[in-house]
């Protein structure tokens, strides 16, 4: 398996690229629209054709680079079911597993960031945790149908259930980490350690973060699949 | 092994944590002076003992971190044979390897960005390549004993000879890549495709790049040690 961590600076988001080295087939994971020039470059260098532009969720950070990829190279789009888009190609539900050549990709249901937020398992090695679970943090829960106690049963039941050494990678870190492994998380996490759901959804409750730079442009542009109307 | 890419945005360095898992024993690669906290909360966090804060070279464009982790946790400080500076613990030269556990790391003279360059050969998996070989990129030439005839054969002669399948992971990328390996960078790296020594020393001879942001105060306090006297 070919695996490929991307990062864009400016909104500190983690696109990945994933591919079968023998079909040379392959998926981006929540691309961004200003580093699209990069990962098409990379995608042609390696010889591998994008089947898939996957989304963990609809991003209000950052515009999908999904829109443009889908029109350079007819990959489809795929975002996770009840996702508020009415131009994907497919939608993929709870357990549902996307293969790319031998590269089974599982879809497990992580809401709480927004209502429809998918993280998904590699191969039974890897968890692209979305805006779930950060290195050490996790997703805010304060807009676009975010719910506390939704995200806290999420990591907890679901996330923290995976063997300990699934490596965790996420959709976004603001520190320069890059991966974790579930074990971690587990035992340090300071948005989990120590507190149960109810002190999770007060404390979510209480940080009073500013809105992201980009939710105005963004969210509507991720709502058409990525595509920019100026 | 557990190994550990981590980001400063600043100057888009990476610094690499490699840790024996069994004997718990650590290596800080290049670290960065303003990136201590976060590191040294990592390495404690997963009980580790920091014992060496290794260079590829002495940087131009940030200042080390290895002077304040040595006088935080006693780790010894490593740099290049050579390197001008009074203050390491231990000078490490072509071909010595370093034992971290059961980790073999190998230093390979890769001069031509500085003259005192080393690339590092961990467990013959994965070279640490420093400001020599980037991702489709190489150190600059301009500066600092800078050379770009040795760095060309540096690249050409010592890393292309590894195996294709061995990951580079370089001292820094501005695209946001993480990795690459060494096949891909002899089929892909502009630098190098189609160019010979001559015209590769004529291409880095005509690049006119501005000096680092951190020039006079990082070169100073690297040969310090990453001491900063203000």
């Amino acid at each position: 398996m070919l695996f490929r961590q991307l990062f864009e600076p400016e909104t500190s988001t983690y696109t990945y690229l994933i591919a079968d080295e023998t079909t040379k087939e392959a998926v981006l994971v929540d691309s961004v629209i200003e580093m699209v020039e990069r990962d098409l470059q990379l995608i042609q260098e390696l010889g591998l054709t994008l089947r898939f532009c996957l989304e963990t969720h609809i991003h209000a950070d950052h515009v999908t680079g999904a829109g443009k990829l889908r029109e350079l190279t007819g990959c489809l789009g795929v975002v996770p079911e009840n996702a508020n888009v009415d131009c994907a190609d497919r939608f993929i539900k709870d357990g549902e597993i996307l293969e790319i050549g031998d590269i089974k990709i599982k879809a497990i249901f992580t809401p709480g960031h927004t209502n429809v937020d998918m993280s998904f398992l590699v191969n039974n090695q890897m968890i692209l945790s979305g805006d779930a679970l950060f290195i050490r943090g996790c997703g805010r829960t304060d807009f676009q149908s975010g719910n506390s106690g939704q995200l806290y049963d999420a990591i907890t039941q679901k996330l923290f259930t995976l063997p300990d050494e699934t490596l965790v990678y996420p959709g976004h870190d603001y520190r320069g980490h890059t991966v974790s492994t579930i074990g971690e998380e587990k035992r340090l996490n300071p948005r989990f350690v120590g507190r149960d759901r109810q002190n999770f959804i007060e404390f979510m409750g209480s940080l009073n973060l500013p809105n992201p730079k980009k939710l105005m442009e963004a969210l509507p542009a991720n709502q058409q699949c990525g595509k920019v109307t100026v």
